[in-house]
């Protein structure tokens, strides 16, 4: 199985589509009821949007089979996905053979605490970015197991850096372990336990 | 402190708007290369409303002092808030004094496995669903380490309950638990320990 460390980003198409997504979603996570905007307006310019791409999206069943073509990394994954808006999108590179890590400032729409990442976007964050690792090491697998500490806030609106490496291969079960930095401190860590194994690809 | 279970959901608004914009996400990653839709008119329509609403939007420090005004559940975070597309958003209620729960049914924009909640989605869901338990439960604080055992796929389409319930308070360690179940199955379960303590909310 070849596997690159994630899909490439197109400047057009749906990649485009998406992004401009991401910037609205960002927009109004930062408007709330303070904006100046007509925002019964904007509903209705975003509910057009999507009337019109829900009449001309695929059968979901093509849609999922398209999806999951080939063996690559996906394009609509919530964590790196371009066609995606919900993922940040991370972008990785290979520190070494078993290490990976992106670099992402995340805005107001994964916060949890004042000003800091969610909890749990550092885990979404992380979980995915294991699962990548052990891809780029050559075994990858389903998440089993996921343990995450938590030492200290991750800052909004700051670089991060998220990072994932493999550390062993015992037959089918895979130990990966990452971090979340800010300045170079581990904001958070994680150890995965990841399980050789996937489901069938839709076809 | 009081704590509702989450805020209250308007019709109305940026929580309208906010609505619409979670029918683009999800029509967006429905669509891919296959939608029948022009997506560089797409992303031009989407960009327009984007550049409209940052024209319009209050200064950050504002908006921050607002968004964590009174001490009730934030309007904003990417699980239960109304005005963020990204979160499903999770309703809670109270099973007893101690145990919330929500149904939500996902769709592909929080796709992992084929068909399947990505893991990290589901960590995310589970983190802030324990968080809540606390608050419901009378003692809150911030997550120090998270546990999640991946027991079967999460199945997107379907109806998922989503539940936590605080176990322990040992000075200011709490202990918690949740799980994601399709079914009356469990798919996900999570051990929490937080710390009752929080960071200043900004003024």
């Amino acid at each position: 199985m070849t596997l690159d460390l994630q899909a490439e980003h197109q400047a057009t198409g749906v990649d485009a589509a998406a992004a401009a997504a991401r910037r609205v979603v960002d927009a109004l996570v930062r408007s709330g009821d303070l904006s100046g905007a007509d925002m019964s307006e904007v509903a209705d310019r975003l509910n057009a949007v999507a009337d019109d791409l829900e009449a001309a999206a695929p059968p979901l069943r093509d849609r999922l089979v398209d999806m999951w073509r080939g063996d690559g990394n996906t394009r609509h994954d919530p964590v790196t996905g371009p066609e995606n808006p919900i993922a940040p999108p991370l972008e990785y590179t290979a520190a070494d053979s078993r290490t990976i890590e992106a670099t992402a400032t995340l805005g107001l729409p994964y916060q949890g605490p004042p000003s800091s990442v969610h909890g749990g976007i550092s885990a979404l964050l992380l979980d995915h970015t294991l699962g990548v690792a052990n891809g780029w090491a050559g075994k990858s697998g389903m998440t089993a197991e996921l343990t995450l500490r938590y030492h200290r806030l991750t800052p909004l609106f700051e670089p991060l850096t998220i990072s994932a490496r493999q550390v062993s291969v015992d037959g089918r079960r895979i130990r990966t372990v990452g971090a979340i930095q800010a300045g170079g401190e581990d904001c958070v860590t994680a150890e995965g336990l990841f399980i050789a194994k996937y489901p069938p690809r839709p076809r």
